[in-house]
């Protein structure tokens, strides 16, 4: 008798307990999922790092193929993506395809068969080389239950994803959405920040006609050297940020003294050499936070020289931060570059000549080698910021071949064949702007 | 002999699986702890809410009476938190305590009997009247193993913590160093963006100095109106900004034309008049998003009037947005209750004597109306904006009591007793300066 309860009692618990046990192994494996994704998410606010991410997490936990998340831009009425490891991006009306249905109905579209739906749009897989067996679209919707994307996976491995995968994909996508929301808006508060200290960069410039756009040049070609001297990306947008500031204290300038055209006297060059005090000063009341801190005193030491006879602190060698040895050599580049209504540029010879004569004394000797070795695409690309749309792309290729040490020996009298020939009259034709017969 | 294989089979199996089940039973209690804590936190931006938010979770997570979250301030070498549903701080040296001692050597330190330990501080009980049993203080380390906080848990309801209890609380610590670390960098992100706007207004008020903090106490005055007129709080944010920018237009206005004492000619006034112009134009270059877009239009419209005399658009009415016609009010009480060298502030009476008449005209009535009823101590606070400290607490708690009406009212031959004779003395006393013995 005891042994025959036994029995019965162990066969109906054993029962119960396989179920339970069952119902357990399959939440820990959702959970787990789950919470993995959450991790390996959340530290992620990079919005394309963060897709990759997704599209990577939601094909390995659905067992599918392939992911695709899009992503809604409501202000454009467009869908679009990142293609998984490329730079380039998809984008489609916001009502397209199967995708666009979803994210314009929320509901969720499971497909086992795409070529027996109407739906599905084989031109797609026709373009791409892709054949798409099943496919599973979710919508992805904020906390409050507004749609801000689609989820898209192709291919399940094993048969048509099932109702599990829906529910799974669900949860992935609510979490997904709180991320991808505050990555948005990280990211759009950043460029608010970039777009409002570019306006005032052109702002102060525009005090003055003859410094128009400086600021935002002379931050391209100090970020052109700050990549030939392998300098990190984080100190290159501190760079970018003091170089767009590093005049801001033109705004204490007497408009009458800084507009002025012929020699200053005495008492106004004093004046006009106050500014970049003014600049560190200003800059130093903003609450800037980690790495920015340093940003006043680099941008307010743009006028320092190696030999110590710069201003405002008169400051010697490596006392003088990198970055503002850097925009040193920007900011006089710039300067002997820009155009006047009178004349056309100083020659690039000459202006190379000037920064190499004062390398050493005024400018950093490993400032001026970086400068000349950038090539001269991206140098021209800055000088003509203002007609690149002039700019054959031919044209651009051949420049991007050389740099502006290699183009300076081919000029000087050294030219060996056609092709230096070449460099050096395309070169030419858009620095001296003769392709359009303007003169100066 | 088959029964009894079934017996010896169903024995051996029920055992492991009901060992099995037991195992995925703890960790989906504990995975869907860690979700769902994961899943509160991950919308919060807001380190305050986060931080109420964690305390609340974890208590309940660990089944204990109370959770605090100590953040470390690596600049002031300080752990601080937030009091659960309270505005106040906690402050104190990052080595005190046991979080002091645990936020420097990295250490789990799990107590089981807090008064039976050399480290408990008895102190902090008699102080808080809260008596400590068991306590578990666990470091939050940040993805690279950098500590940036504290979690201390009190009082566990059944016993004291267990080895299970310190490995949950080390899963929600590192997902919770994450999220404060994202809302760390939000907050940092704004208020740098905050200060920014804030040094640039008072940069260009600086070139006139008539005008300096006026852009500061507008935005002040601003909030003050669109408090009484229940704008909600995403809307006044928008005011401050725009109040903020209201005058930056005038860096594009001649200095001698912006600065000069005196009459004005004709020329020169339609010039100085064109600033509000210079403002949008200047600002509709930023990258403003979602609401703030529309900030620019309204720190344009600063000087249009109802009956559509104003500049530069001379629109009428509601056509002025809501939010310029309440930066009109409070631009033009600040330009009346500026201080000049040569003369005191103008009477208050007189001012709102000024904006009553120009009501409907000028200004909107609603405007008007709301700010008769901003409390006095706020307005004065604004008023003296540079002397704040001279203040008297005790004045200021009388004047927080009636608003500008209810003292114009009383200060008008209608002063019923000496309570309503020393309101106004009192606030007359600051307005007019009358307590420094300064004579204008």
């Amino acid at each position: 008798m005891i042994q025959n309860e036994d029995v019965q009692l162990g066969r109906s618990q054993k029962g119960q307990v396989t179920q339970k046990l069952k119902f357990y192994q399959e939440e820990h494996r959702r959970l787990t999922v789950l919470f993995n994704i959450t991790r390996n998410i959340s530290t992620e606010l990079k919005l394309d790092k963060l897709l990759y991410i997704l599209m990577d997490e939601v094909k390995k936990a659905l067992k599918a193929d392939r992911c695709t998340v899009f992503i809604l831009d409501k202000e454009k009425n467009e869908l679009w993506s990142k293609v998984a490891h490329g730079e380039a991006e998809i984008k489609f009306d916001r009502h397209l395809g199967i995708a666009g249905y979803v994210a314009t109905t929320g509901d969720i579209l499971n497909i086992p068969d795409a070529y027996s739906d109407q739906r599905f749009n084989r031109d797609i897989d026709k373009q791409t080389g892709y054949h798409t067996k099943n496919m599973l679209t979710f919508p992805m919707r904020n906390k409050r239950g507004e749609i801000i994307g689609v989820f898209q996976v192709l291919n399940k491995y094993e048969g048509a994803f099932t109702k599990e995968d829906e529910q799974l994909l669900g949860a992935i996508s609510t979490i997904s959405a709180t991320q991808i929301e505050n990555a948005q808006l990280y990211e759009e508060q950043k460029k608010t920040f970039d777009s409002f200290i570019e306006t005032l960069a052109s702002t102060i410039d525009a005090r003055d006609p003859l410094t128009a756009g400086h600021s935002k040049r002379i931050a391209k070609y100090a970020d052109c050297i700050a990549q030939e001297m392998n300098i990190l990306p984080n100190r290159r947008e501190i760079i970018r940020y003091a170089a767009l500031l590093h005049d801001y204290g033109k705004i204490a300038i007497r408009d009458a003294v800084l507009t002025k055209r012929g020699r200053l006297t005495v008492e106004e060059y004093s004046h006009v050499k106050e500014h970049p005090a003014y600049t560190q000063s200003i800059l130093e009341k903003i609450n800037f936070s980690g790495d920015y801190t340093s940003i006043p005193f680099i941008a307010g030491a743009h006028h320092e020289k190696m030999d110590g006879t710069g201003y405002p602190k008169g400051l010697i060698g490596e006392d003088i931060p990198i970055e503002s040895r850097i925009l040193a050599v920007a900011d006089v580049f710039d300067a002997l570059t820009s155009r006047r209504h009178y004349r056309n540029r100083m020659e690039l010879e000459k202006v190379i000549g000037f920064l190499e004569e004062n390398s050493g004394t005024h400018f950093d000797h490993n400032c001026i080698n970086a400068f000349k070795k950038v090539k001269l695409d991206r140098i021209l690309l800055i000088l003509e910021d203002d007609s690149a749309d002039f700019i054959d792309h031919a044209d651009l290729s051949l420049l991007g071949q050389y740099n502006i040490l290699e183009l300076l020996d081919r000029q000087n009298g050294k030219a060996r064949d056609a092709e230096d020939r070449l460099l050096s009259m395309t070169f030419n034709k858009y620095y001296n702007k003769t392709y359009a017969n303007v003169s100066y």
